[in-house]
């Protein structure tokens, strides 16, 4: 098991509906040992890529895509949900459902934050459906940019997002891909790994 | 001039209605070297003080907080706008008025990432009315820990917010206080710096 894998049957809580709560390491929490950890993976992962950008979506992506510009000595855009007053610039704009939310959302990046030029590195929490990752990848594609590669904390396996994007031949990381999870038990199994015992697979926050 | 005065006036534009527009290095796009000497300045003006947790609100705090929580190896809450679906946890809840968009925001915070025994670094991207941050202190005090300071990256002085707070006893640190800034003409003044010739304050951003 890796470090993140570790760190979900710590302290993740499985919620009915296939949610897998990690917001007290990950989405609302920031525990920024395991932030530092996935950003150099990424980065040994990524390894002979030029990136020249890291682009990611508001607000659970911003910390990791931090931690990966100060790596890569890059600037980091965070693409936005809705339309600010302060900007009059032109943006590029995709949609993407928020199952979380339960509503489509725009997203908005200024079109003077992408340029043609730009190598991308895309980063977000999760993957699911791919929803958020494909407008991501819109907005690269409307700017004449080239995506390099999306990274991502935890993929639901199951959900179809994951086997999409590679399928249309992006470099898709994962560090720690979910093959099934159970709420009523606590337990979940990843890829790539052996498979656990359940024992060792249940989920040991005690403040389920 | 400070580093980040600088960076405004080079970078920064001004918008009719007392906005200032930074977001090509602060709040969409974001300056890593930039944000990094804040994150510095801010461990300096701190200085003495013990820190447990770094809380900001989603999503231009977040970047700034990372580097903050990376700092300090501390971790960070981001307070969340919005319920999601995904946490049943019960929340510390507080409102702000968003000027940015016109409607009053709940800001949340789930109840088991703030505690008593916190001493909280509140830090944010701008300080106009103080609406957030009061949010934000409001929620610390629901949780009976203690607010250490408020870092703010710009401060527009002509607002309430910094007054209010220093008034009300808090240790909050600006790295940059607009004191006038003028739409038609690009220029701009800051606090607690020589007034400065209208000339080398004129923004300089080619991209007006």
């Amino acid at each position: 098991m890796n470090f993140l894998e570790e760190k979900i049957i710590q302290n993740g809580v499985i919620r009915e509906g296939n949610i897998l709560k990690v917001d007290n390491f990950l989405n609302h929490q920031i525990d920024i040992e395991i932030m530092r950890q996935m950003a150099y993976e990424f980065q040994r992962r990524f390894k002979g890529e030029t990136i020249t950008k890291i682009l990611t979506i508001e607000a659970s992506g911003i910390a990791m895509a931090t931690l990966l510009g100060l790596i890569y000595n890059v600037p980091v855009v965070f693409a936005k949900k809705s339309e600010t007053m302060n900007s009059t610039d032109t943006k590029y704009v995709s949609q993407a459902y928020s199952f979380t939310h339960k509503r489509m959302n725009k997203v908005l990046v200024s079109k003077p934050y992408l340029n043609a030029e730009d190598k991308i590195l895309i980063v977000d929490d999760f993957l699911a459906d791919g929803e958020a990752a494909h407008a991501l990848i819109d907005l690269v594609h409307q700017a004449g940019a080239q995506v390099v590669g999306i990274g991502i904390a935890i993929e639901k396996g199951q959900q179809q997002g994951g086997s999409k994007l590679r399928a249309e031949g992006y470099h898709l990381e994962s560090i720690a891909i979910i093959e099934s999870m159970d709420w009523k038990t606590q337990t979940i199994q990843f890829r790539n790994q052996e498979k656990q015992e359940v024992g060792n697979a249940k989920l040991k926050a005690s403040w389920v």
